[in-house]
């Protein structure tokens, strides 16, 4: 398909999508200056909140960075309390990355920051029209997940 | 606010944008599979096409990243075509970072790419409802950058 062939108002809502979600990312992230945080590193926070008990090397795929620079990156958040190395259980030769208390804490203050700007945001949409846009972003999500 | 202050539709709107994004920026970066680049160096290539003529310094601070992971990385765009490292025309002691055209297509191929998905997984919506989603997202961006 090519791009003219897109519709415009595709086009369109790509756009808005794609610059709503950056603004709300970067509105909810700006708790982590407060907390001595960096990007990088709650990056690697969701990494491991999402997928649990990584080891350096997966995390290291995943963020598609060297695992020596990963390494220092856990060096830091073990340190600030955020993760834990920890040994499998299963097999003691393996480390994984466990996130702390602290860690998980930090992702669900940036989740309640994004919805409380969001919320704020939408203020000025009448219920009925959250319910459409609820609606329609709810059909938009199930027909992208519903062949996985 | 606290969070169980905030509607339950706002919160659902926040998962659904959030994890919609997720899910199309995914979708667009898997072309770059193909082209050899990987997720940092494209993330290093939006910001330089968003932010023209950066230093090495600058791209470090908005990544977050040593600046010796940043001349790693710039290395690798440089040897792929990609960037290229400029003298400041005012300031010849300043080195700048330069997208070259094969980076900025890459960039292009991405939101191509974005587009094409997205349009497949909203042809099952009517344009009515395109319509009402459009001037919903349309409404919240503009509640968005109204105070910036």
């Amino acid at each position: 398909m090519s791009q003219n062939e897109i519709e415009s108002n595709v086009v369109a809502i790509e756009k808005y999508l794609r610059k709503i979600d950056w603004i709300i990312r970067k509105k909810g992230r700006e708790i982590l200056n407060d907390i001595n945080i960096t990007d990088p590193q709650f990056i690697a926070l969701q990494h491991l909140v999402n997928n649990q008990q990584l080891t350096i090397g997966e995390l290291s795929q995943k963020m598609s960075l060297a695992c020596s620079t990963i390494t220092d990156l856990i060096d830091r958040m073990e340190k600030s309390e955020l993760v834990n190395r920890e040994k499998d259980e299963q097999d003691k030769r393996i480390v994984r990355l466990v996130v702390q208390s602290k860690g998980l804490e930090i992702v669900q203050q940036v989740l309640e920051k994004r919805r409380e700007y969001l919320s704020g945001k939408l203020a000025g949409l009448s219920d009925d029209d959250k319910d459409i846009l609820l609606r329609n972003l709810k059909y938009l999500y199930e027909a992208m997940t519903d062949e996985t």
